[in-house]
């Protein structure tokens, strides 16, 4: 059992850990319904890309089992799959516009689509059953995932090593251990010796709020700053590497991950610093040829105006909130994924890389 | 007369506009003494360079005033000279460990306590008199200087011109006109098209709280943005320029200013675009050969850590909070001073302008 689930399903609804409660109140939000699990991650109820891809594999089970018992199911004495499906769709496509930047949202929704389609004609429970069967799976097998990704990611790191991340790619991204946190907890249980300096991560504050909790959790020795510190600590060199997660990687190996995340690369390029990004192969969207293709999120200007519900800015002042930037492949100095660790992105690295590992889409 | 009046002299004591409380409250503090100067400069309620070495000056006529007065200071029945200049020195010092990383606060002490030598003999209240009125011309020419400099600046701006502005290098950082926004102000003034987008700059918020109230005060159109997200809007190409203030200049043109600067000079130059840094001839430290002699100020976590009083990280998180960074000289375009402009700084071409225009120290 991990001791940081961000999301639990106990059968008949998921449990959603509020992360815009956290660090100060550890309640979770019950979602009933596909509905509510959109809106709770349109909302940030749940954040991280691996982790809502997996809320939207148990919002599809939620989904599943209303579609397949209302009025309209039955075609006469048949239970009517075009409608089953036609519906189940409908909700996929409900989910996805929730947030657009992340691909593991739509890699959740599609799985269990082509699920649900190849279970065309099977018994409606036993249909309902290996959808849940399948989500379940998603959740595990992100785990087991992300400890992969932790194992590879650790050999990349000297010891002691001084890490600089930004937002929080941890156990709260994800099912339960992290991608860029789960290569520094892989690294800590190795033995090595770790120093974690996290970005505060405006306007959300992900690494005050989520990433310091919960390396603080861990006992992983942790220090604060401001996103605008973090030229300053890498000029003054007590940085090793930088580690983020990733919410949508195109094939050519540029990153969309979480605003501020371009800055950092840019300068640990000029300081001659490691970039490293820990994402799983549910994370790369070989549809599209570069990170030019990625729609990024704006958000509410809002979130920037206010803190906590304060204002902070006068009143009738806009604000530009866009969620995610790119980063180009070439300032990427290795992606690891549960396959192993891909140098150098670029286009070819990744195609040859997938293909050796038999893990291409 | 300005519209915005960070500091007021009303000749028995020195109003500070409390720039904690903007843009919610426009309150002012009441400093009857040389330490309540000093404790609202430690703790913010006045800030910016220029600002806080004309408030120093006036710091330095209240002491003045108290010594005098004091019952030490008649040797028989003359007035105490050595005793009134060392207790005045006492002052000084006390001003200038209030905050370690502007140089202007130490000129306005050092301009202070060289007239008041000069006037070793005077009597007593005649030199008085001459202590206020250097204050008030210190205080009076900080914001002609600044109208200089941004006269300067705005040859520099196309139109339309879209700039990106690091924390408050405006009216509220000086006596009242502003050095980069004082640029902004001059190029709105002579009809050019401005666009300003201001950095928030946590963690004491000075872009949205200073900067943006007070080009909203002005009319002049102003966007906030999270510190992250200027790697993105650099990036997208919709940015003319970046024009930011100074805290300290060394002898090389290194430049000490808000933590943030450093990663948005490196931006700039990632992306071809200009970066300005505007700032008077009393920011220059020609005792210092290069910005590594320059001390950064490390203000407390709980800035970091906490937001308007509000706990946003987990109890017993640690923060390093560096107050400034340092940005080389080869990252700078331009440095606009009272003087005219300085292209390329470097020692030579900065010894040379000086030297060119009388300015050397």
């Amino acid at each position: 059992m991990e001791k940081i689930r961000p999301l639990i399903w106990n059968g008949e609804s998921l449990l959603l850990l509020d992360q815009r409660a956290l660090p100060q109140e550890e309640i979770y939000v019950h979602c009933r319904s596909a509905a509510e699990v959109g809106e709770s991650i349109r909302g940030m109820v749940v954040r991280g890309a691996p982790a809502i891809g997996v809320a939207a594999a148990f919002a599809m089970v939620l989904a599943a089992r209303v579609i397949a018992f209302s009025p309209d199911i039955n075609d006469g004495n048949t239970f009517n799959w075009p409608f089953f499906l036609s519906k189940l769709v409908e909700t996929g496509v409900m989910l996805k516009n929730t947030r657009p930047t992340a691909v593991n949202l739509s890699w959740g929704v599609e799985r269990m689509l082509k699920r649900a389609e190849e279970l065309t004609g099977t018994a409606p429970l036993e249909a309902l059953s290996q959808l849940e069967e399948l989500a379940c799976h998603i959740y595990e097998d992100d785990i087991a995932i992300n400890k992969r990704i932790g194992e590879y990611g650790s050999t990349l790191l000297p010891t002691p090593c001084s890490i600089l991340t930004h937002c929080n790619a941890g156990a709260l991204a994800t099912a339960g251990y992290g991608t860029a946190l789960g290569v520094v907890r892989s690294a800590f249980k190795a033995g090595k010796e770790i120093q974690v300096f996290a970005d505060e991560t405006r306007p959300f504050l992900q690494g005050s709020r989520l990433t310091a909790w919960e390396l603080q959790q861990e006992g992983i020795p942790v220090s604060l700053i401001v996103d605008g510190a973090a030229g300053y600590l890498l000029r003054s060199r007590r940085i090793n590497c930088v580690i983020v997660g990733a919410d949508r990687i195109a094939a050519n190996g540029d990153v969309a991950n979480k605003i501020g995340t371009y800055m950092l690369a840019v300068l640990a390029e000029k300081h001659n610093i490691p970039f490293y990004v820990a994402a799983p192969r549910s994370t790369f969207d070989f549809s599209l040829s570069s990170g030019e293709e990625i729609e990024v999120e704006e958000r509410g200007g809002e979130e920037v105006t206010h803190l906590k519900g304060v204002a902070v800015a006068p009143p009738g002042i806009g604000a530009i909130n866009p969620s995610f930037d790119i980063t180009p492949a070439s300032l990427v100095t290795a992606i690891v994924t549960e396959y192993g660790i891909i140098h150098h992105p670029d286009r070819a690295a990744i195609e040859h890389f997938f293909a050796s590992k038999g893990g291409n889409s």
